[in-house]
């Protein structure tokens, strides 16, 4: 009757979705104050104040056909060029609006991606722990998704890396700052990463792109830098989205880049274009392209989450959790005290702490918290997270 | 290196895209006010002016993070439930939020909806003149698209679909108002269609669906009406935007109808939800959402569109050109006087009349006009077509 495969990703909710669930049932049992929700990953910040003033300026301004009309399917060329403008300026490289076409959000972005490059029988590497989605987004392309686990520093295992390259090989995804364990890949990994393509280019005579999943680039703390990938190695492809960075996750903006340097860059690019086609995306939407044009390289205000990742860090040290390295994101990545993630979440049920097995992240033994919450919830959290920790004995 | 499939795909630029951009080049030669471009479909009527109003409100009134959060991925429940009242109220139908699944748009709709219902070898029929990305969707889905042309009347020819209908057929597409013919579905072809789809369903023990794609449902002009064709047959599904009747064509907005009606509808809303995570969509674009909770059931000011229509048609038939029954939509279906629409429309560009010839569109003889341009181009371009028409001895 109609497509299996669509009807089991339909009615399989995620486990994130069943602990959001439970979460809003309880608040309704119990007060919404006393239900300590850490499960999803949406911003908490507001949107600097000056989309919205955008916002109000273009329909106050722009000629109503223009400012909801089409843009072309790439996107606004006054956007693209702002945004080219804009990574230029930061990173020293040297892109035009040719190297951009403008998404629907993250999503899209990586859709799109992956729908452009795969051929039959192609395999797309993926580093656990992942965003589940990954999987879903390179098998409903056409992809086979390759799991290649991170070492215990959640960094990626260069060796286990390349033993996971054969002819198929098609692409491998990157996400630094990292959903869900909040790590940055350092530039010692990446540079050890793309020696390894770049030998395995040669092997195999073909192409071999790197996918830069990066909504969270703008989101990192202390002196931490985010490599930016286009400049270790050539056949990088950014997908990018303004979710994080400003606060628009509902906006479903964001962009892909291909680099001139990129093999065969015309052709990558009309890939590109056709997956947009294919998929029903005419074009990003208008309007928030239009304010992407004047906000491009601002953030909302994400002191904020600095601060809620320092609260956090400093507490559990005192009260014996283990956590990943937390340089960005707003995720923290905590060791489970117990083998089985899912029986420690159960357990601080009880508390009314919501946390994320990490199973579906494809890495067991964790928990992922997102911090992208008030502050006073995460304050008033910390006794029941003191409560958890003794629990288990934890120091 | 990449899909070939999506390379051709984006390196095949459409007919009327072509069109367009001969017109940009020569509107440069020899002034915008001198080229007459009746190539694209694109809302020349500003959106209400409480599309506007709602937006800057909105951005006032409402909480940042809710306004540009992720709605949850079938949309939002008070818009779905406005939605639903809107139609109910229209149409006398007894729909609730729970049939809707929001979408970033006509395409998005079309797009999930045939990626919900495909399983292998299944076989969609269209009906010719048809919008040429049909076929790109379906196959994109896929589906196997199947064309059914039209009668000289361009009303559906029940013969001939009865003949196309196989074990295979999965759904039936139809597009009323028609783009490209402008020609409504009168309700005794509804009634026939339905009865030889009930027929069919009978005989091969399936479902068939039939899929109305009505962006241009509220685009009618005189005392024409469009049947609503939940009303007329069970199995049917609704794929809208708002694109044209809020002239909102970028800021990419729709939905997905499934009524309680169809058969397996748990099962069918499922596939769709499913779909539209496996194409990369994630929410409709949230502010959009909440600018139709307040906006639905209004349109631009569509009386434009009538009054360029009733020029045309006035002047047409002074001239000897003969055209498709013009009740809705914004496009003129024009035969044309040679066998070469294509020929015709080259001869048209000397006169600096930009048209596109209908083979695209699977119904060659024919060029399509987008009257959606302002009556001031319009009236200048009538001395043209005038001298076209006595190139070619008509009148």
């Amino acid at each position: 009757m109609v497509s299996k495969e669509m009807y089991e990703l339909g009615a399989k909710s995620s486990v994130i979705r069943e602990i959001f669930e439970y979460g809003k049932k309880r608040k309704a049992e119990i007060g919404a104050e006393n239900v300590y929700d850490y499960s999803l990953g949406n911003p908490s910040v507001p949107a600097p104040e000056i989309v919205n003033e955008t916002i109000r300026e273009l329909t106050e301004n722009m000629l109503s056909t223009d400012l909801h009309g089409y843009t072309s399917a790439v996107g606004d060329n006054e956007t693209r060029k702002a945004i080219a403008d804009d990574l230029n300026n930061r990173f020293g490289t040297a892109f035009t609006m040719n190297n951009l076409y403008m998404t629907c959000g993250a999503a899209a972005s990586l859709c799109i991606t992956f729908r452009a490059l795969t051929e039959k029988d192609d395999e797309i590497i993926i580093f656990a722990p992942y965003f589940p989605e990954y999987k879903v987004f390179i098998t409903s392309q056409g992809g086979t998704p390759v799991e290649v686990k991170c070492n215990s520093e959640l960094q990626i295992d260069l060796e286990a890396f390349e033993k996971a390259i054969t002819e198929k090989t098609k692409a491998v995804v990157v996400n630094s700052p990292n959903n869900p364990s909040g790590v940055v890949i350092n530039e010692e990994t990446v540079k050890g990463l793309c020696a390894i393509l770049e030998r395995k280019q040669k092997e195999y005579g073909k192409a071999i792109f790197l996918i830069s999943d990066e909504p969270y680039r703008e989101l990192v703390y202390g002196d931490v830098t985010v490599p930016f990938l286009t400049k270790y190695y050539k056949n990088t492809i950014v997908c990018y989205s303004y979710s994080k960075s400003l606060s628009l996750p509902g906006d479903r903006i964001g962009y892909i880049l291909v680099p001139d340097e990129v093999s065969d860059f015309g052709l990558i690019y009309k890939a590109v274009c056709g997956a947009g086609r294919s998929l029903g995306y005419v074009c990003a939407p208008s309007m928030m392209q239009f304010v992407i044009r004047k906000c491009v390289g601002k953030t909302g205000d994400i002191a904020i989450y600095k601060k809620n990742r320092d609260i956090l860090l400093e507490a559990f040290e005192k009260y014996g959790f283990k956590t990943a390295k937390p340089d960005g994101a707003f995720y923290l990545f905590v060791k489970s005290p117990i083998e089985s993630a899912t029986e420690f979440c159960e357990t601080a049920k009880k508390y009314d702490l919501l946390l994320v097995p990490s199973d579906s992240f494809g890495f067991p033994g964790y928990v992922r918290l997102s911090y992208c919450v008030s502050t006073d919830m995460i304050i008033r959290s910390l006794p029941k997270f003191e409560e958890l920790a003794k629990e288990y004995g934890l120091n």
